[in-house]
């Protein structure tokens, strides 16, 4: 089974940046433990910084077999309409996650673009959240 | 370990109210599976369509030694302070949980209350919703 | 024909609380006239204060064989998506009723959660708002 | 008695308009059907598809000995400040009818200039709205 | 002389919740304290997580006697309608409390529907708020 | 010189219509009186409730050698863009009028679209703002 | 083929108004260049400062065999719910058309209640906008 | 009889102030006009740039048998809350004027807090304002 | 012990305005009953129309051994950033008083810039209002 | 004569993405096309799903001849300060596109950056807006 | 080269009010400093708590040959439209300062009437901000 | 020392864009001029026109030992979280600064991302809002 995980802007930093409010951990580190913990995935993995890059990346998972799209589009999520229609134009089903509860910060990281289109959303459980969305998408449902 | 669910108004109709929205499965059935998912969980259940006995059975699990809350206000997640008032009174981790994709239904079941006194959020992924909430408060973080 | 009257908070001070607006009639008497005018309907009748009382009535009558709702949630038609849910869980027919010309008032009394998930909506004409739902439900239609 | 009805814009295309909506009966047909059931109300009738000749109609009725008011303004009750100052300057009790649920449609169907200067408001019962706004008026109250 | 102290949802818990905010007495001791200052009043006490009871508790205040209320309802103020129109029907002299400064904590803090129903508003003053209030209201003004 | 006096809906009404707001003369009777204040004058009058008419009066009055507009457009003062691009298309000096103090009214009525493409506006000063206005544009400027 | 143009309020005035932003030539010249373009059409043309009888004229359209609308409502676009209901009830398809560009002028006018009814929108391309709105319904699409 | 006009801050500058706005006149050479045109009224004048000063002044006026005032208060009617209060506080008739036309300058000046509190307004009518304004007051309505 | 009460803008006017909204007694005869009933505070008292004068006056204060502040700025509350400034400044405790229940009363009202930096509020208790705050002030709490 | 055809984010995926908005050609196909119907003028076309690329585009057509930009730029309309800046800035005559009737679509593709910069609007007439945009160029005006 | 200083309110305590935030430096030390910085420069200083003299004082400067203003209104930034006309008024270049970085403080704080009137910005960069901006007035441009 | 200046959209057009608002000499020729001001800084440059790769050389810069960054994000600076998300995640003392006066253009410009993420916002100034930056970096404050 052949799942993506996607990251936004900035999550390459993680690990460093604000480690208070995302933790330690980079996320190559993470990675492997995920594929650790989920043997019988492929499990692809693609960040940018860059908006039309990620656009692109969803509109190539369209074509290329993917089953399911786990998807952190960090500041994006809240400012692009490009990436909700990329996701709606494909027709994989995503899960859209946070790392820290958006909820509780700055008011406008309370709206993502991305919400509607998704299957549904985790946020504010840490990378954790990134473990649960997979499950979710491996029980098929 | 001891972990509470609470379920909000009209969840006890679960099964039978707007099936396409939320299943047609019954709470009851689904939280027999979920203890033999978590076999070492003592997983204690209230539903209420009250907010005031809900409020009281939240102040009630901040002494009973209740390491964990899941909970879905369902309704009075978008209307309620004091449900928040009371997560953010007793101190146990609490991951809000909502079996609809609250964020493509009406403007007004965007907004929870409850969202930042819990951890997180878990929205949209069905009844694995609560499923994952658990498995997240199990890992003890 | 079995048709149910469903009154929220403070409506079991009419006759008392400011009559100029409501009037000086008590709901129990004006039940009886209606009673008389329509004796070929059952009219059960309840009122509570409790918005969680109300809600757990209206799942009640989805399984009792009612055929049609009157309901004037009074305040809480302004507050409650509860309320609203559970109306629409149930596959009852109701009408919204207001004694008073709720858009005449205050301007967080003009809108209500119930309105959408009603057949229809009569306000502002006195207790006869309540016969004349009646009668648009006995009607069939 | 003398009582008027006032239709507002393409009322006068009923029963063929988005009959999904607005039902499959002309107003002329159903018009009759009304005075057939108030043998005892001289029933006036006038539609207009200008906002200025629906303001004129209000003030000739202001002299004619008119003493009820079924209003059903369509369009140009969320548009209308001029209809609703002319139903203020005459003083004949005036109820507003709607033919659907302006509540559960587009949300600027949800303000009406009119509700807040006749006596209530009676929406979505379909044509029966009419009827029921009569007998209101009949009543004397 | 008979004074009604009614306290909502989450008060039960003065002394242990958010000590920081509400202080470490409990309500129970704080009243103590009150009678022995006031010992010409007769002092009541009510406090309900539950909208409906303390909308139900105002209602009984109106036909007993009472001749002054002093009401913190804490998060209801905020959300509840219900409680407003309690307070309008009866008619005995109301003055709202919180032991918070309302106005320096979250947005949907800083309005009350109680406020334009009470006579005025005590805020910030920590549990002295309940004790200006008694007596204000004895002072017959 | 030619003046031209412009009245919008329901100011036919004068007199009669809610006299405590807009006085008890006629304006009928006022026309005359202005006439014999500004004998050198030609007074033309227009009344209409049809927004259109008075759209067309206004084109007219552009190549009618009309010096000077003084027009109280009452009640689609609020909600006519024809009627302000009208008085844009001619270039007639224009001077907007109210009788009553429309700033002290419902908050609808505080904003005109026709002030901007106005020299200026006269409200409140009674049937006065009339005759204010003419002097105004009679001074040339 | 039979096809109508319909132009609101003002529009009659074009050549003369405000030519710095409407351009120099009056409808009628261009009505005859347009036949010219497009000899195999049937053109019809109204113009009006009415709305209502804006909305009477597409009603009847409605039911003359016209296949094709293209209909500058000018400041009515901006004002009039009437006309979007009018052209929602014939279901013929239509094009709305403005000669400036609506969206670089006042805020208010970049809104249009028709545009939701309506084919699609061409706007700022002067008298071609009706042009090409033409060619566009000819291509019966 | 006493008329006091007052005017608010950088009126002091009339004559050199953004004249494209304000003209050329000083208000002291228009006032001298203004005594010549209305021989038989004692005209007190005030200007300050304080707003504390202008509500002493109006105070002071409230007790010196002034019968009619005519205020400009300028950049302080949009944000003075304290001035409007003192005018309602004396009970002289006020006339709010502005030389130009607030209502096609910046949205910050549409509204002033003044205007609900005067008898009416006078905008944009240039100096005249104050003179017509003047005549008003004497008009003695 | 020094307090210092501070009156805003028309409060000098006590007694005279609007005594149906403040009352008929001026503040120099209640401050002398003010100073009966707290024989062992030195109470000082300050009253300006001109904001700029209650900063330096609070400013002051801060230097003078005051020990806390009962400040009504009336108008000033509602527009006045440089007053909270100041009263964050200076570290004297501060209690805000209003005479009438602003929650009551016009929008603009409702909110004031000085409540956040003030330890509480107190509003609607007549002049009740000041006397109660000194007695907070005393608690030393 | 130069043309040039700008498409946004997404837009390489037509004839596949939501097809019931989008209709099944993919825009390469209609290219040919346009190029059959416009023989005389030299078609280039960009499609970037980024904006910074679009940006770049823009600036370099800004030197080298073209003389007319038919734009479509999807999602990032909605969103893109920095397309809107970079179209003023090249000072090529522009027509912005749309294939949908964006304005009968989710609210927040209601307003577009470009529109005010671009010479006017073509929205909902499916992949014929961009023939109807082109031909409006060609006619050079 | 004469260049005026000119400071709002409360900013007479510099160096003892919230020193976190302004710094412990009071203005007249760092006055002192800046003189020597600038040895050509007349800088005179103007501060004052009133709104109406800081007004005053810019009229003043209007005709004294000042040549540049550097000014920090504080609080009235965000409340005075009157010091705004006052910029306007006189003709002199003026830069707007603030010590702190306003746009990461209170939401009251991010607006300035002041800024569109100014030639431009500093805020945030301390008291350097008064530096920077007599350095840019120097430069002459 | 080492500094960073980062330019946004559309800023390698400076001198031939719009030269009335951002003047006529290009940025690379102001650079040198720049380095020839600070001959003792290492200033290093940036300019792009896509918002990710912004992103990314402020990440670089995070761990390249840059002392200070000067940034103008132009258009992004209004619409994009990822870069604030950036400047924050890296901890270099960052300052904004605009050419334009933003606070003077289209209220879409008032706001910035940035700036509450930033020491300080320079803004208006011209070209010369970079130099200041710089002299502020330099202080070392």
């Amino acid at each position: 089974m052949n799942i993506a995980i996607i990251n936004g802007p900035n999550l390459n930093l993680l690990g460093t940046r604000e480690p208070e409010v995302y933790g330690q951990v980079s996320f190559e580190v993470f990675l492997d433990e995920l594929k650790q913990r989920f043997p019988n995935v492929v499990l692809s993995y693609f960040q940018s910084n860059e908006e039309g890059q990620l656009v692109s990346k969803i509109q190539e998972l369209g074509t290329s077999g993917c089953m399911g799209i786990v998807i952190n589009a960090a500041a994006y999520s809240h400012t692009s309409v490009a990436l909700a229609d990329a996701l709606k134009a494909v027709e994989i089903p995503a899960v859209e996650v946070h790392i820290s509860n958006i909820f509780s910060r700055e008011a406008f990281r309370h709206h993502s673009y991305l919400s509607p289109v998704c299957k549904g959303v985790i946020a504010g459980l840490g990378l954790e959240s990134y473990s649960l969305a997979l499950q979710y998408l491996l029980r098929g449902k």
